[in-house]
């Protein structure tokens, strides 16, 4: 690596948008979650894709490392500089570039976070639905292939973006997919990028698919005697045809968690929080079937929302449980894992970690986007106390290991980043080196978020 | 090229699923469409996975290339033997090999028709979408991203394949995916393998998507005094956000075949043909908001087939325009070219084409599956007269060049094969470059369909 004359011509071109001074670069090295390690040697902040382009050819020729930085909200240290190189941190090219109402779809920079792309699209009528619940940028969510709780009906980052636009690890700058809804041209690199947690190049720009802000929308909790009941409610719901916007499941330490931060006083159980969007007359008709199936399925308590006030606070306790669950163990820090698998084998692998966590010394209320097969435990440790990281690192790797088993994946939406790269020859075997085949033609100098993601030497 | 060793030891591994007779051969220099050229050497029907990685390995060894066959009804000329080979006919592979209900799953050998398929699944009360028309093969349809006239609600082949079993250039063979609705683990190779054509690997088994049986299902056909009114409904019935199961477009041209060809009686107008699929109440309510719609947009007849006898009727006289228009002009064949264009586009995209039709001396009927942007033309030539395959190939470069002026794509549907690869760089740019790194990094001896998909040397 050459890096003094990289970074000494970085900071000539770009000014006060070049530091390394250790204190702008310490937040780097952090995550959300008790993932740490790597700093950056410097972080740097386009403005345009010709800047991203020209700092891709410096480091490039230098053998320089780059990583992509977002809202810095991923749970799996996926943006940590692990080989040290320049940060590209892409908080001022977080613009909206264009909506096309027609063709629902936008234009926008990856620095742009969910929120913010809400706010501007509210008057068009139209939103972008996945939601992984943090205020992630865009080019995050498309590097992690987000998801989150509106997935089982608009699907994830897979299925909602259209193309992009990304700097090679070599400066070159390419276009994937076009306006158009569909197309049969080529290999299909937008899904390749998608998901690729910047091994590959930075994204620079994302052409999105939009949709309708739905006519009506009702949301409901449901309290049920046992996760089985819970889980059966929701295979037979999806196997009747309504399209539920979201479905959401609580265990009985995530309730707690969330009546304890947000005052709510929901029954102790394991809990359904379902959501469905259309017209008035179909928001009604899919309630009313899925409160049929619910009492079906033994639902103890059922509780109903069709005020917007009282749904905004049903999602809103439902995108802080995880602060309400990091606050049952004060000082704590949380080891997250997330699996998905078939829906048919849910219930077994949900109760199966619910009993091995019950075993434990451990905290780790269990919560997921069921529709999707796929749920999250959040392990409460001390992360400086190596007996309680050994016993939550178990307690994952058993539930990561019981995924694989019963046909599922390793991750369903937080991605492998540094806490699942161990896991990856297991889930894919030979497919694993295919992927590696794949990074080093295109990435041969390894400079796109080393030690990530492929095979390390 | 290593040929007749190769051969050798095929014929005797293969005994009587191996054959070079030119009788047993021509048929694989054929498509359904003008596009001819390549025979292979030979033709082998392997009836296992382990069979496939077998030949690979053997016409790896050799250097000798390999090109995968279904039902031969690509409209581009996507296997034909351009450099010779060894011709994978997937025909004795053609199972169910499982399904999963409550995980809407199942999986499939390569060779399984789309109808036998369906009808395999019937008692499941599950069905698998994706339907181009003709009875094409489940690893055919993968190969090069199928979808047809329902993709506007279920998707394409991108959305509906989970997982795939391949064989690749050098005989390893792979598993992309899981039975997990969803996963962030990894380069999402799945993706990469559907639409590459048979250029990255052999499909030897696909995991699939199934939805269930609509309750309820409603159509109508309805005339327009224009096709810009057409779309307009279209457009309208989309941000209204009113699913619908499938919108087809038929051009006057594709009216008057389709009448004559099944004793309709279609008014001679631009006409939209949709289908509801949902709750009985649920496609009530779509029906009539689209008859106000549809009014509202000039519609100047309106025809309902709510009896699924009429249904049939209907759909059956859509998939046989195909045939309809061929005979409109007895012993022609069809120069077929499609595109896609955002939807905001589709008007002038359609107008545009037709009036340069109408003032060439060819017929060329449009129809399309317009829900999706995606529209075709069916030019009709004597494919022994160069004078007229010179003007149809000017039709059809034009209405390429306009889809990608207009922010679209070179094919929607159909894919490169031989009849597009001339365009993949004006679409692409840098990418294509990209597109062949990839296919250099997996098949670096350019075995795996040569002379398709990335730039040729």
């Amino acid at each position: 690596m050459n890096l003094e004359p990289a970074l000494a011509e970085l900071s000539h071109r770009l000014g006060a948008r070049f530091s390394r001074v250790p204190a702008a670069l310490a937040q780097y090295g952090q995550s959300e979650t008790h993932v740490t390690g790597g700093l950056p040697d410097a972080v740097v902040f386009p403005q345009s894709t010709a800047e991203v382009a020209m700092i891709a050819r410096l480091c490039a020729a230098n053998g320089v490392p780059m990583v992509g930085w977002g809202a810095g909200t991923s749970l799996e240290g996926h943006a940590l500089a692990l080989k040290g190189g320049v940060m590209v941190d892409f908080s001022q090219m977080n613009q909206m570039l264009a909506v096309y109402p027609e063709d629902m779809l936008c234009v926008v920079q990856p620095g742009i976070t969910r929120e913010a792309l809400n706010d501007a699209l509210r008057a068009t009528g139209l939103f972008f639905p996945v939601d992984p619940g943090a205020n992630a940028t865009l080019g995050g969510m498309a590097a992690t292939r987000a998801s989150g709780t509106t997935a089982v009906k608009y699907g994830t980052m897979r299925d909602n973006v259209l193309g992009l636009e990304v700097v090679l690890a070599d400066g070159r700058t390419i276009r994937t997919g076009t306006s158009a809804p569909k197309s049969s041209a080529g290999y299909d690199l937008t899904a390749l990028f998608v998901g690729s947690e910047g091994t590959l190049g930075l994204t620079t720009e994302l052409t999105l698919r939009l949709h309708g802000q739905p006519e009506a929308v009702s949301a409901a909790v449901c309290a049920f005697p046992s996760i089985a009941d819970a889980v059966d409610c929701v295979i037979a719901t999806i196997q009747s045809g309504i399209p539920m916007a979201r479905i959401e499941f609580l265990d009985q330490a995530s309730v707690e968690a969330c009546n304890a931060w947000a005052g709510t006083s929901l029954t102790v159980e394991p809990q359904l929080m379902v959501e469905f969007h259309g017209s008035p007359a179909g928001v009604q008709e899919q309630t009313e079937r899925f409160a049929e199936i619910a009492a079906e399925m033994g639902c103890t308590g059922y509780d109903w929302a069709k005020a917007t006030e009282d749904r905004n606070k049903l999602w809103r306790m439902r995108h802080n449980a995880y602060p309400a669950i990091l606050a049952l163990r004060p000082g704590a820090t949380a080891l997250v894992t997330d699996v998905c698998v078939p829906i048919s084998r849910l219930a077994e692998a949900v109760e199966e970690t619910r009993a091995d966590i019950a075993e434990s010394p451990i905290m780790g209320p269990i919560l997921g986007h069921v529709g999707d097969g796929n749920f999250h435990a959040i392990l409460l440790v001390d992360k400086d106390d190596p007996a309680e990281m050994a016993v939550a690192r178990r307690l994952s790797n058993r539930m990561v290991e019981r995924a694989l088993h019963l046909g599922g994946t390793i991750t369903g939406e937080h991605g492998i980043g540094c806490g699942k790269l161990g896991y990856m020859a297991a889930e894919h075997g030979a497919a694993w080196d295919v992927m590696g085949q794949i990074k080093r033609a295109l990435d041969p100098a390894n400079l796109m978020n080393p030690g990530k993601m492929v095979r390390q030497k």
